[in-house]
């Protein structure tokens, strides 16, 4: 199908410029969307499925603007994601987090029923659960096998325990194998090709078909190393980018689309100004940044320190000093947790504030 | 009045123990209450007032408790906080930060007409703007003049400039001088005293009433250095308590209320267990701690990295190793940011699951 208009696929409540309250996040829908066009441009030329990450956005919208702009379907983390994705008509959902617990497991013969649902594994426990699911919703959920690649996370840890992972999900009634799926370390990912490979050699020796290899991650998205094996990329960060991901490399600060608007509510010293933006609107990510976050507008203040509600804006450098009132731009060091802190954010297009849109799927920790 | 059972204060969706989703804050009742009793009683032993702040908890129910204790009302740092708590009927409440930008000050007069709300301000923008709210809403907000004495955020810097903005705050319609607010770095109280005895000392020879002395701090509210200035007291986190309390021995374990319970997912190396609470349950604060939380049945286990859903447990050095589907408690490291996390909560009492109540208060960033 294809996209409409960006702002058509949101349900927007018009604000005036000067009543939008301070912090929120103000998504640039223009720079959005050419992230988005770009990198489905990308995994079409590679001839590989794009399968977005929505934890990043966590907004419907943005999710059914992906799939109409051409990916295969969408990622998520949590099954309260795949259930809210669900109901706005996402039709093919892979959860890419170890399923465990009776409650989610119900939830799960819930959504199965309903929608296209597949999910990952690293041990044999996961499998049994999400078979039972499968048994009771009348239909064979499709598993990817998780393998640790280099990341030190969760994961097989080699190619024999895929196979053998990928055979009891194989013989388990209520799953089927659907390939192998990993989150690659930064730099890793010819070492990760490599087990890849050597994982589906031998899964494809015990006669399963590996129909999807699933990798993923935005650092390293403009790389081809060890691409040759997958199938499909998921990829969460890079619709909105943000200031760790210009720290590696994989975009300049004109691709960042989210930042997040704060008010100087104090100036204290020359040195120091106060925002309304705290961890609460930041979080204390760092990802390796030595602050927590930069104002594009003074390159020279450095946002130094987060109290929950407070951030510290060290100006001694600055030449014209900010006054309170006035409102500035933060660029966050990483965009995903933001969106989950705020019920609502703003959004924009050509300039011009649009208003604020519900983030369907915020506060998703079940 | 006095407070009723605790539980009364809450509206309980009952959960079955084998049905509460993970990751999920769990509040023990017994243990807040008797932390909210014993807090209460050294307020009333030091003769000052206890002024909760209801950041940690964003619980109406608690704040209600706390206030039928004994509190004389309660802080906030939020104008979206201190609507919900008027909304259950708190009635007198204390923002303790600067309220910039017209959307927040017209909903500011909306809530001067219905409650009883003062602010803090240190500079004289703010005031202005109280002011104008409180002159539409036809009577004068009380406002604290916010001094910096030592912790290096918001304030006036001596207390010269404290005489002067309690002069203006005077001489403005709308709004009436109520006093001083601090909030100390640890360990420098006296100075602070001094600072805020010296500053009431200059406003009462311009003839003006400090009627309140307001300072606040979980970490040293033990300590009774340069108390003898204050007539009120602020304290949040005391009601739950958390790791970094304990690390500067304000609170023993037994004194932490608030738990996250979390599922391992994966066990993927002897190494190596993951949960699923990472920082969208835990946040990444780290307050000077070396990792982010800690087990306490696995006492040689150390919560070494967080992903924003994988917690990532160091269980090398641990005898009896989790298994995939085990249930662990984390102590975090900083217990307000984990209540805006989650929009429940799980409250127990008597070792006893009592069930979810929605934490009424998060989430309010405006």
């Amino acid at each position: 199908m294809t996209a409409r208009e960006i702002e058509s696929y949101f349900d927007i409540e018009p604000v005036a410029e000067e009543m939008l309250e301070t912090p929120v996040p103000v998504v640039d829908l223009d720079v959005a969307e050419r992230n988005i066009r770009r990198w489905q441009s990308r995994c079409d030329q590679l001839g590989i499925a794009n399968r977005p990450h929505v934890k990043t956005h966590k907004l419907t919208g943005l999710a059914r603007f992906q799939v109409d702009v051409g990916a295969r379907g969408i990622c998520v983390q949590k099954l309260g994601e795949a259930e809210v994705m669900a109901d706005a008509g996402i039709t093919d959902i892979l959860m890419t987090f170890n399923l465990v617990g009776m409650p989610k497991l119900k939830r799960l013969e819930t959504l199965a029923r309903r929608t296209g649902i597949s999910l990952v594994a690293d041990n044999a426990d996961v499998v049994a659960g999400i078979a039972a699911a499968g048994r009771s919703a009348g239909r064979a959920i499709d598993i990817l096998v998780e393998c640790e690649t280099g990341a030190g996370r969760n994961g097989v840890q080699t190619p024999t325990a895929a196979r053998e992972l990928a055979e009891l999900i194989d013989r388990t009634e209520g799953v089927r194998y659907g390939g192998l799926m990993t989150y690659p370390a930064t730099g890793a990912r010819s070492a990760g090709a490599a087990f890849l490979t050597d994982a589906r050699e031998r899964i494809a020796a015990a006669g399963l078909e590996t129909r999807v290899v699933s990798t993923g991650g935005s650092p390293e998205m403009w790389s081809d190393e060890g691409l040759e094996v997958a199938t499909e990329y998921r990829a969460g960060t890079n619709v909105y980018f943000d200031r760790s991901l210009i720290e590696v490399g994989a975009c300049t600060l004109a691709d960042c689309a989210l930042t997040v608007r704060t008010t100087v509510v104090s100036v204290p010293t020359p040195e120091r100004a106060i925002l309304d933006a705290g961890s609460k609107a930041l979080t204390s990510d760092l990802l390796g940044l030595p602050d927590f976050g930069c104002v594009p507008r003074l390159e020279d203040a450095r946002l130094y320190t987060l109290n929950e509600e407070h951030g510290y804006l060290n100006i001694s450098n600055v030449d014209r000093k900010p006054k309170v009132g006035e409102v500035l731009e933060v660029l966050p060091n990483h965009a995903c947790p933001v969106s989950n802190l705020f019920d609502r954010v703003a959004l924009k297009r050509a300039g011009r504030l649009l208003g604020l849109t519900r983030v369907d799927a915020r506060g998703m920790v079940w």
